[in-house]
């Protein structure tokens, strides 16, 4: 399975492709980040993003997505960027069809450091030892963005399953129901 | 000036186009809501954004796109969808070499009621007026995508003074900046 990470941005948008299935060895096929200037307006910074993602979903042809999940508790002015550029990557992925995967920066930390909480050094530690490579990629948004390709490789097994659950109960006929609190309670006095 | 307002959002992303120029009765070329629904996946609610705006970009050809400015201060789910459906919005519009404006709610409000904390219903109201229809648009996502067009036919002229103020002040050399706090202080002793 190749994977293309995405950790989004508009000054600086993380992107990683990564071949492997879980529980193998995992090997890195690229690894990158799309800059645009601080100073550009933010339509003209969305299709510079949207175009550099093109770019690298049509040289690499990922068979996934995984971007990010974005929070709006962090800084206000950070998170609208960062919401905008995972938009323009949602969109470029779904657009071709791929299926597209959200992880949240605890799942990704989680699934490669072994630790929710860990800091930045830490995940790029990992991502050095689990891609073999010889220095820890840089800028962090780059790391970042593999991190979460590796997180999905390893997480997408999990999540067929449950996907897969969740569409037979949906065709399945549906049972029953009976609201909360008023289920006859048996052996008790009503 | 043809302007396409757009009123973000996942679930219903209003959009109004409006012809006019500042000082002049408005016409309304045309109104309506892009849906998508909201068991649908992110990625692809995105997807149907984008060929919703292309459609309208296509068939009205505005001049200028005007969008409301997010704010992240809300509803943390409500905001990310806007934020989302809004950067599709600037996305289509900047692709496309149109100009995009960004209005905040309460600019748009004052602009067309004279209250930056105006109502919904009084939006409406005026949006009935100024462009002479027989009853408000509805859903409200609709008026106030027309509500934002007219803001920004409105508030253009001025808009472009201040730019070509800004250009003009960038073209011209920079004078010599001094840190603050490190200015020589005359007068006093260092």
């Amino acid at each position: 399975m190749r994977v293309l990470g995405v950790d989004p941005g508009l000054t600086r948008c993380g992107i990683g492709v990564v071949d492997g299935v879980a529980g193998r060895p995992l090997t890195m096929v690229g690894v990158g980040v799309i800059r645009t200037p601080a100073e550009a307006e933010t339509p003209d910074r969305l299709v510079a993003v949207e175009a550099g993602i093109e770019a690298w979903l049509d040289e690499h042809r990922p068979e996934r997505v995984a971007v990010e999940r974005v929070f709006s508790q962090h800084n206000v002015r950070t998170v609208m960027g960062t919401a905008q550029a995972s938009a323009v990557a949602m969109l470029c992925a779904a657009r071709r069809g791929l299926p597209v995967a959200l992880h949240t920066p605890s799942e990704v930390k989680a699934a490669v450091t072994g630790s929710g909480r860990a800091e930045k050094d830490q995940v790029g530690a990992m991502v050095t030892r689990l891609l073999r490579l010889d220095a820890p990629p840089k800028p962090a948004d780059a790391a970042d963005a593999l991190a979460l390709a590796i997180c999905h490789i390893w997480r997408a097994p999990a999540q067929n399953r449950l996907q897969q659950a969740v569409a037979a109960h949906r065709a399945a006929p549906a049972p029953r129901r009976t609201a909360p609190g008023r289920r006859p309670q048996k052996g008790r006095p009503a």
